[in-house]
């Protein structure tokens, strides 16, 4: 049963734009991922990190990037019509993020198209600002995301009652 | 004190190439690493998995990204020379990566140019292959990397002598 709250592709008009709640970053966690995915020493050794240009211990920014991923999926936007990601583009970091800083993912859709081959599907091309708690912006990309329409969800949801 | 061994902005020749040793993503690290920061159903549960497009699960694409930078940065190439990086672009997740695949990081470097305004480092834009066991590019990107340069490692080593 397609839900009558969810969004599908016919939802994503250009200039529509979310705002996730924020999500703390602490030390813990920092030292924890980097250590897993980016042993790099101003990620994971405060000493080094002190003596480095960014003065202090930030997090990876696959870690940055995670996380600001995690807190848009938490929104509930693409619950129902996600159907994957084929890529990203001009990801920059653009400010450092260290330990007890706050992030808040804001995307907006840049450009949507509806599959030419796929009729059940559209593309949509969000742009994301992930910015701290004084609002700086941390880092921009931008992100295609295949989308289920609610046409299929429909007709998925009669295919599943018939059986 | 510089290490002789270690890699500086003047070795990263445009062409010099790089593969990595492999990692293998388990069904249980997949589920775990989604369930913090990619929590969508083909990522974490099995069922709806096996219903979806993927026919069964596969790792969120971060992170593959991230183990597939693990692996970069233990190949030791960045160890001494590594200042961070600005951003990646055309990050593009080619084919799922499924429990049980091993994947290696092949980088090349793509673009190298020394920092016009700060002589003691420069920037080196890398080509990045990420393949599974057979063989198959599952996920491509370029990478910018600030990375210092041997001098500035050197007159940092004899400042450090001095004091």
């Amino acid at each position: 049963m397609p839900d009558r709250d969810a969004l599908y592709f016919e939802d994503f008009h250009v200039g529509r734009r979310f705002v996730s709640r924020g999500v703390t970053l602490s030390e813990a966690e920092i030292i924890d991922f980097a250590l897993k995915y980016d042993p790099q020493p101003f990620h994971i050794d405060k000493v080094a990190a002190s003596k480095s240009p960014y003065g202090g211990l930030i997090a990876s920014g696959f870690h940055t990037l995670s996380a600001a991923f995690r807190m848009a999926i938490q929104h509930n936007v693409f619950t129902a019509c996600s159907m994957g990601s084929p890529g990203l583009d001009e990801l920059r970091w653009l400010k450092p993020v260290y330990p007890g800083d706050t992030l808040y993912t804001e995307f907006e859709v840049a450009h949507a198209e509806p599959s030419k081959s796929r009729p059940d599907r559209g593309r949509v091309r969000m742009a994301y600002t992930v910015r701290n708690q004084d609002g700086e912006a941390v880092m921009t990309l931008t992100a295609m995301q295949i989308m289920k329409t609610r046409a299929a969800a429909e007709t998925e949801a009669d295919e599943d009652a018939a059986q």
